[in-house]
């Protein structure tokens, strides 16, 4: 019990030193950055082991979005980072730590969007990429393509000197149990990121191993420009997480910016909306940030993985609320 | 050349005889349908045998949408088995005929959707599906999920006893010798049907062999509902044929009907102002249909391969003007 003591406690110091930093900073531009690492049915009864691992997590992952906008970095490079960071760690839903598909192997999905000039990239159903949102980013840099599936993608990826790793890489026992315990109630997770940089850009990524249990082969929304994934400096950078097939069906990403476009929706307005009335009860939720550096964080279902810092001090962590 | 002249004129009996049928025909409900054999840089001093074959082929395949709608039939069969036939035809990228990937084989993309209640499938990057809008349309009505890929989609189709053909079924000579001599300004195939039933339900498909010496793994927006296809009874089905990535990007299926949902804007003004403001010139174009069986057929290439036929009487097959 001491040692889930002293992980809360350093979290909670953790934030108000990044306050503080943020408050002296010298950097005058506005940046904002927003994390989501999936949404589901979160028992509000999670050991508090594992909520400090998942709040200490989450805490870290935007520490280093964060570095990167306050030192001038650009929000593709902190959406990128960020993703990568969450993929790297067991406790998310994406890279290590991926789900299990029906046949006991995983397969994962990932994509990235800059706002500047909508210039995307993707890569779905890969097995042997250890960041596939790295490699969707150069799918997006060095080809004149948007989206490689499979092998094609894994072969893309050597050309690329991307790391490899086995696809029992992916494996955890907390994953392989609730694969055999599976039911519709799980976690549905996703990890993606959004950021305004200081030069005004935003950028979205998007990264998942899927459902529980998927058919293998299947491709849900976290791939998907305008689905999953959307960035366009005209309006907001957003990233999805929740049952992909409702997201595909009704475009939700782009539709978030058709709606501030075509509508003049404020941000809050479109997401909301968008969740209220094309997102059944407890199927999922999405992460925003628009051109003027407004966010949202808006799902319905019992809780979602976030965290939300900008340049005005704002560095917040949570599952619940 | 007798043989060309006879040919022509079998065309043009053939579309007056189709005429007249549907003036004396009893069914008096409202239907629309509206098929495109791609877009691209197509020669008007293309031989007339050739032409004459297109159009042959295109008024073959209008017929059996057509005569489904006539008969009752929903625009979810009708779309299906007009872009089946044309899957078998050599003619267009697609199914049978379908271009060459960089590495000399095929892969195939294709997507359905019902604007009843926006149920959507779809499979890409298959390789030995003799028929891939048959297989997206049993992802969409025997599967919980939207999008399968590579093996996994594969695998499914042996599970529902699809046809199953070797890959070099899909080689054709004209496409080979397309491959050879690659350049951009080629044809870029895809094939692609909406309408409209007498029921009022509207639904859309696409099918496409892709770009060609696209890179193994490359999907475009044939398969990706709300890029190459998109229907949804409140407002319009839409089937897209060009350049992919850009499709994508601009979310361009579900972007008409967004024009149409949240700006008010007619079916026509929805799809000129996403052509033209959108896609670059030569780079593609669009049928659509709406809920009232207004019916658009836009590109800004130099020709498309299209047809529309609707209860009224019109049957219509182009390639230029």
């Amino acid at each position: 019990m001491k040692s889930i003591l002293l992980l809360l406690s350093t979290f909670f110091i953790f934030i108000s030193e990044s306050l503080s930093q943020s408050n002296t900073s010298q950097q005058a531009q506005k940046f904002v950055i927003v994390l989501h690492g999936g949404v589901g049915t979160i028992s509000k009864s999670m050991p508090d082991s594992l909520k400090a691992q998942y709040l200490n997590s989450m805490a870290e992952a935007l520490t280093i979005g964060k570095k990167i906008l306050q030192q001038g970095g650009t929000s593709l490079d902190a959406v990128e980072k960020v993703v990568r960071y969450l993929e790297d760690d067991p406790m998310f839903n994406a890279g290590k730590g991926a789900v299990y598909t029906a046949d006991g192997s995983h397969e994962l999905d990932a994509s990235i969007m800059d706002g500047r000039n909508l210039s995307c990239g993707a890569v779905a159903s890969v097995r042997n990429i250890k960041n596939p949102i790295s490699l969707a980013r150069l799918v997006m840099e060095k080809t004149s393509h948007v989206l490689l599936v499979g092998d094609g993608a894994e072969s893309f990826g050597k050309k690329m000197n991307v790391e490899f790793v086995p696809n029992n890489y992916f494996d955890t026992p907390r994953r392989y149990e609730q694969w055999l315990n599976f039911n519709k109630q799980e976690i549905k997770g996703t990890v993606g990121c959004v950021a305004l940089d200081i030069y005004g850009n935003l950028a979205a990524a998007t990264s998942t191993g899927g459902m529980v249990n998927k058919m293998p082969g299947r491709v849900g929304d976290s791939p998907i420009i305008g689905a999953g994934t959307y960035a366009d400096n005209q309006t907001c950078a957003v990233s999805c997480s929740g049952k992909g097939e409702l997201f595909i069906k009704h475009s939700v990403a782009y539709s978030i910016a058709a709606l501030m476009k075509y509508k003049n929706y404020s941000l809050k307005e479109a997401a909301n909306e968008i969740i209220r009335e094309k997102i059944t009860q407890g199927d999922g939720g999405l992460i925003a940030v628009d051109k003027d550096g407004n966010y949202i964080i808006t799902y319905n279902t019992s809780g979602m993985f976030r965290g939300a810092a900008n340049s005005s001090g704002l560095f917040e962590i949570k599952i619940w609320e």
